[in-house]
Formats: C-alpha cells, structure tokens, sequence
C-alpha cells in the first residue's frame, strides 16, 4: 500500500474487467473496462488484461483485484463458475509478481461493501450488510468496525441460505435456496410461475410472447408501466428479499442493509414492497430501532471502488 | 472490572438462578442457586435474590449476570418472555447501585459464548458461534477474535431465522422458524407429527401413551433404547439441526461451532446425525476444510461461567 498516489481498481466479472482510479478524497477520476478473456489459456490471458488495464489507469503501487468467487484469506481464488479454467488461482501473487509490488484480492461483493461503507451509502457506520441482488445474491458483512472475510474467508455468501427446503432445486445442489427467489433469476422465475393462461399477459408481451423467455427485465418493464399483474409479482418478490433481510438481521442485528447489484436498477419498485414486508417479517421490531435499507451509491462500480479502498482495510 | 479477586457470574433462567465463583485459571470453585422470584413485585425479589446469591459466592468487586432476553449494549434487559414483570430493566445499573461497582450484563447464549471461546472447547478460535439447542435456540458470535453483540446488542437470534415460510406458526407470528425444528420443543414436534397409527410406538410408550404428550426426553429415551423409529426421528432432527448450521456456515464461515442447551446432553445421539447432513448440506464442502461441530464443555454451567467472564471482553 501507498499512501500517495492513486489507488486502483478492477472488478473481474465474467464478461468484462471493470476498472476505475480513485483521487485522495476516493471520487473516481479515470474509468476503463477490457473483455475478460475466455477459452482455453485464459488465465494467462486474464493476467495480461488486468496488468493492461492497471497500466491504462496509472497504477503505481497500490491495485486491488475483486473477482467473482470464493477468495482465500491470502488471496487466492478457490473457485470461480464465471471465470474459464479457474481453480485454486493464487491471482494476487501472479498479479505482484508482473507488477512488482504486491496486490490485494478479495470477493467482488466484499469490495462492493468495502466502497459503500468506506465511502457509499454506509459512511460512519459500524453493522453494515451489503446484499447484491444480480443474477444471484452474494453479500458483504461489516461488524463492530471491522470487515468480516470469515475463517477461510468466505463469509457473506447470503444467496445460499436455504429459506425453503422444499423449494426449487439451486445449480448448487441443494433446494430453496435464497437466490432462488430473491435475485435476477429468482424475479424471472415468480413471473413464470405466475404466468399461466393468460395471468401476466403485460409481462409476457415484453418477453415477445413467450411466457418461458420471461425475465426479470420483463417483469420491471410491464411494472414501470403500471400493470397490477406485474407489481404483484414485484410484491412477492419483495417478501422473499424480506424474508432474508429478517434472517439476516436475527443473526447480525446490522444498523444499514445496503443492496446493490444489478437489481438496484430498479430500487424505486422495489423499496417500497422491501421495506414493508421486511417490517411484517422482523423479530420483535417494537423492541429495536429498525436498520436502515439503502440502495448503493456505487451502482455499477461499486466492486471496482471498493477494490481500489482494499489497501486502505486491516487484514 | 478487578484483575485479581474472584470473578462471579450468575445466570438466570426462568425457573431458578445460577451462580459460579471462579478462581484466577476461570475453574469453578463455587457453584449456589436460587429460585427465581415469580408474580408481583418479583422486580425487587429478583434483584435482592442476585445481589444475596452473588454475596454467598463471595462476590467482591467482579459480578457478570446473564440473563435470557435482548439486552441492549448498555445492559438493558429489553424483554425477557420467562422473567415476571420485565420490560425494558436496567438491570446492570440497578444492581451496581445496590453493590457498588459495576455490574456487567448480557444475554445468557452470549454469555455461554463467552465461556467457551475463553475456556471451554472453543479456546484459541477466532471464529466461533455457539447454538444452545434446549426449549428455542440461542446463539452467540465470535467473528474475527471479537465478541459480536450487533448494533443493538441483539445478534445471535439464530433461532427466527426462517427455514420453511410453509412451516408451522412460531409464538413470535412468523411461520417456520429455524426453533420450530431443530430445538427441544422442535424434536418433540417432528415426533408427534410421525407417530400416527402404531408408529413410533416405543416413544409414545415413554410418553404414558400419549402421543399427543410426547416430549424431546420421550424420543432420546426410546432412541438410547435402540428404538429405529425413534432412530429415524432423532435423524431427521439432526437434518434440520444440519440446515441451520448450514446457513450460518455460509453467513459467518465459522472455524468451530458449538452446540450448547438441554439438548447437549443427548450429544452422542445427535453428533453423528447431525454431522453426516451438515456435510451433505454444506454449500461447497470440498472447498473448504469444515469446521469443526463439538458439544459445549460447560454444559448447564455455561451461561454462569460466562457471565463471570463477561469483565475480561471488551466492550
């Protein structure tokens, strides 16, 4: 870590490597994104991206990394379902190794958390859970002052938290778990549900008639214009995301829950309904002042953000 | 707080309160309960019952009290279902002016916590939760080599974190909470749904052959028997025990769990059920080494023994 200079980061996701160079005061004064390579010998490949993209935005000595998977307490990459032919990567020792001085890893949702307690929605707090709603869920915790990695440092991975036993089968290979429900997916999935006969015909209508090609974009299209069919839908999901800020705050009792990810897009449909169940569904709310529920400041570049604030977090 | 001296702790329960004095290595050299006051008036009767129980253990400046309820982080027992009269007690305050020194409170599960991360099987871990499985679940968190209390002091609800949104009505109006199943009144629950007909014959026998009677000790009496039916019980039991430990492995990645309450003394029934499903239900077993799942050195004494230790943590 320097302590002048510019900071960088680089948030590794499965299509494309997002980075940004931060000022002194953490704003963001330079932006660049490359493909993420794919395919055979994409390793190498990646490394190369990511020392170019570096280079393109001035790094000097202090690069942190965010990539989408299970990250070791030292850095490595455990595994990584979006990233091609990744398993047990140690990319923050390879990284140093082409760049000379050494380079911080962590979780992308971890990053996320980082940027938005360090310098987001979640400034000055001390329990903060940040929860990304994408194409599944993956989470963030900061707990009496401190970032929380876990013993192996995988803690926060709130989208598999079963909230249904019997519910529908997870690609993890349990059931009901909650990105089942409660993401990307999982607002697709109630819509097609929903969609029978001729049930959610507005939202059908966007997904070009056909009722198994509904996605969540489709559902928020025909919710923005209004129909009831979809912002019920919109309700039920709202519950789901409900249920597991509930859970999540028996265990934690946060002060700020701070969703992000690609959903946060739609955050004026969704806060309302969130808010309101969550209030149904919380242990005991006349006891405790209830947390707050944000949408992130971040937006898009809240992993890239909070990888180049990793340097400036305790181990 | 004193550093030399002896350490008292007390742990009130519904029915009686427990008190330990401890000498410089945490052993318990004394150990003296009491009733605990019940009906009217029983504010004062329970505070005059701590301070003459914590005088018969000899109590000179180093008093902890846990008791089972929310308490805040300025010690305020917010609600406590099993105390008479309790609403919003400064318990701390009001005992520390009757002895003089400061008094330190928490909740009993945080307080069992702390006797097994400083001196019972927890010793040397960094990331610990504690379960207190008896008539609801309790829990306690030590994340990072911290003691975590939550923003309000009311971490570690693990018991209302929901598992079935289907599942049967909770007294805190939620359905399917994570207690439903996987305590005391949980494992006497799943044995009364599976003895119809002449099934679970030999648990119903414990129970004077009311199945409508059977508790958790009918099942684990019939299951030391050798009972397959209640063999079968005590399993899915141990699944559901599994399921909570699952997600909270995913939440925190704990290196230790300990299972403490009622429930710990049927430990070499449930061990190895409940151990055989957390690693089928482990989001990602092979990526990580498990942690480790023990039952809890202090037994009964634990909530005491923590209480006594509560002046060595930080606040």
């Amino acid at each position: 870590m320097t302590a002048i200079g510019r900071r960088v980061g680089i948030d590794v996701g499965g299509t494309k490597a997002l980075g940004v160079a931060l000022d002194a005061d953490g704003e963001v004064v330079a932006e660049d994104r490359r493909p993420t390579p794919r395919g055979d010998g994409s390793i190498d490949a990646l490394l190369d991206t990511l020392v170019e993209l570096a280079e393109s935005l001035g790094v000097d000595a202090d690069l942190g990394i965010g990539v989408p998977g299970l990250v070791t307490r030292d850095g490595r990459l455990r595994a990584a379902p979006n990233l091609d032919g990744v398993a047990d990567l140690p990319i923050g020792e390879l990284l140093g190794e082409r760049l000379g001085f050494d380079v911080r890893v962590d979780n992308d949702a971890t990053c996320a958390t980082v940027a938005e307690w360090r310098n987001g929605v979640g400034i000055g707090t001390d329990d903060l859970l940040l929860v990304t709603l994408g194409t599944g869920i993956g989470g963030g915790v900061v707990a009496n002052g401190t970032l929380q990695r876990g013993t192996n440092g995988f803690a926060g991975e709130f989208g598999h938290m079963v909230v249904d036993p019997h519910g529908p089968r997870c690609p993890c290979g349990r059931q009901g778990c909650w990105e089942r429900y409660a993401s990307g997916s999982g607002l697709a999935m109630l819509a097609r549900e929903a969609a029978t006969g001729h049930r959610l015909r507005a939202v059908v209508e966007h997904a070009d008639g056909d009722a198994q090609a509904v996605r969540g974009e489709h559902v928020m299209a025909a919710a923005l214009d209004g129909d009831t069919e979809a912002l019920a839908v919109i309700d039920d999901f709202g519950r789901w995301v409900a249920l597991g800020l509930s859970n999540l705050t028996n265990v934690f009792d946060p002060e700020i829950f701070v969703l992000g990810g690609g959903l946060a897009a739609g955050a004026e449909l969704y806060l309302e309904p969130i808010t309101r169940w969550y209030g149904e569904l919380l242990y005991q709310p006349h006891l405790r002042p209830l947390p707050r529920i944000e949408f992130a400041r971040w937006g898009p570049l809240a992993g890239a953000v909070g990888a180049a604030l990793l340097s400036s977090i305790p181990d």
